[in-house]
């Protein structure tokens, strides 16, 4: 693509905003030569951090926010009272055209309430989700939704294996992701009505996406699919479980390694790959959660990110704007239904 | 207890049954001196192997059963023509009162199903739950529903929570159990209606349970409850994303340390350490899974457990009929009806 890309930041937003942010910035635009910033925040700190980068500071423009959405605001509340916060001053500023993404590592539950009261669904999508990276034993799956919805139905589920498809295939550069739905085993008969009626239809669906059916827990992590399919409580419940698991086995590897002056020296031989191993299995540190189905690309990178983790998450969301994610979203939308509705009458004959 | 404990045993459940049946039981017939066994299964081979452990042939004995559960057999297959099996016959040695628990290594399904249909429900329990220890932080915790239920009320989660609270302490030894409901956050906002509702109940108990609210899916794993109570469906899910977890990083581990001669020799010096890591980590393999609620005790050891895993399984059965689990649960479940019912009763002054 010729044209810039902009993307919007939520300078303030995360537990080491605004440094955090605008050095992850910096890496970015680093990394992607055509990219533009609107950094959204108190102006005169975001000036003396943008000094120290005069080559960012070129591409940047500071747009002044005076609030900030505290990471645990309830997010009724941030809608409300977060008018002149940066992280909806950034959210506009995708609303208004003049930015392709907005990226914030601020409170998820109040980015997520906003972006969707401001940028509003894409036409046929019911449902926003949140979807991630995770490392399996065979490379990396996307997983959603996350949390954005607790209760999902049949057609939730769909289109979430719809719009984690395109992500694969777009953003991720797998040419034929396979998705799977998560259940409590692998048969057709198991699992609670929504999983299988999602299956049902999901199994007549030949073009946009090839679907393999149910995924256990385990073959998440064991890269059974591309892409994982889930409701957003199963889906944070699973994601938190290994977020968990891999703390503590580091935990318990610390231990072990105490044992004898033997392991001792095991493990000062082997503390750089070990630690290296940490970052690697703790899915959402190091990579964003992106907000799929809305009009406008938001992306939320972990409260507790470092420079390179929000450079990352700035990545993914200029990604699905060089992609033109939102409108191959859209035409893939009108695609599956057909199919659907195909399927539907060849059903009913 | 003065009169022996006796433990019907599907010896021919599991991947290496009898074999690993047998062991286990000559092991755990060390640990318990006054544990019985009626071991059920093809006559020949067991009196074959019992030969070959004469202590635990002179407190076994072997009841015939032609047929066994497979490993796949759908649950309602196994019910119907599983009538001579070996499951089957030594769920029907407690439901006669010859024995006071089974254990089996058999298809968990078909074990449900026929424990279900041979011993039913205690008075009062709406659903029977499968419960496990799982390894944390702080030691070790209780989950359940682990997968006995893809669908529960408020009130299976309720007496979920007076199960898991008994067995954390008559079986493992907390003096008083704290408990927890999954969800998506801690909030009292979050979730859905069924895990809001079981805590506004369990937050008007204050005998049997000690409840401390939502825990999200990495306080589980942190050991912030006692008690994990959740559905199966999410239970299910979340044991099995501990167990893919927990292997990811085991392979990560494997492919880390061979990255320098300096890390290859550390993983060499640090070897055992790491192995019996990933037996600690591994929730089911080393324990059963205990079917709690049923009018009889019922243990499901992992299928591909050894020797070690089975005797544990063996112990946990022990354990409760020695505890007499059931006639405590049962008073408990009084004492928590009447609370609640008093509860109903103040709001609605």
């Amino acid at each position: 693509m010729s044209r810039p890309i902009t993307i919007a930041l939520d300078a303030m937003g995360g537990d080491r905003a605004p440094e955090v942010v605008v050095k992850g910035a910096n890496v970015a635009s680093q990394r992607h030569p055509d990219v533009r910033f609107v950094l959204c925040g108190h102006e005169a700190p975001l000036a003396r951090l943008l000094k120290r980068f005069p080559k960012l500071a070129t591409v940047s423009v500071v747009r002044h926010a005076e609030d900030i959405v505290g990471s645990d605001d309830k997010p009724s509340v941030a809608l409300r009272q977060g008018r002149r916060s940066s992280m909806r001053v950034a959210i506009e500023s995708v609303r208004d055209g003049e930015a392709h993404g907005i990226v914030s590592a601020g409170n998820t539950g109040a980015l997520m309430a906003m972006a969707k009261a401001v940028l509003k669904t894409l036409p046929g999508i019911h449902r926003p989700a949140i979807a991630s990276m995770l490392p399996t034993l065979k490379g990396e799956a996307v997983m959603l939704d996350l949390g954005a919805n607790v209760e999902c139905t049949a057609d939730n589920l769909v289109q979430f294996a719809l719009m984690g498809t395109l992500f694969s295939r777009t953003v991720v550069g797998v040419p034929q992701p396979t998705v799977g739905i998560v259940n409590v085993g692998i048969e057709e008969i198991k699992g609670n009505e929504t999983v299988r009626n999602a299956a049902k239809q999901l199994q007549g669906v030949h073009g946009p996406i090839d679907f393999r059916g149910f995924v256990e827990g385990d073959g998440i992590t064991a890269g059974a699919v591309d892409v994982v399919v889930t409701d957003g409580f199963t889906g944070n419940v699973a994601l938190k479980t290994m977020e968990g698991t891999a703390r503590l086995y580091s935990d318990f590897l610390r231990i072990a390694f105490k044992q004898t002056p033997g392991t001792r020296l095991g493990y000062l031989l082997a503390r750089r790959a070990i630690r290296a191993l940490r970052d690697r299995v703790n899915p959402s540190r190091y990579n964003g959660g992106m907000f799929l189905g809305l009009n406008g690309i938001a992306v939320k990178s972990h409260g507790g990110t470092d420079v390179r983790g929000f450079a990352n998450a700035i990545g993914f969301a200029y990604d699905m704007a060089a992609q033109g994610f939102n409108d191959k979203l859209i035409a893939e939308l009108n695609q599956l239904q057909a199919e659907l509705a195909g399927e539907t009458k060849a059903v009913a004959m």
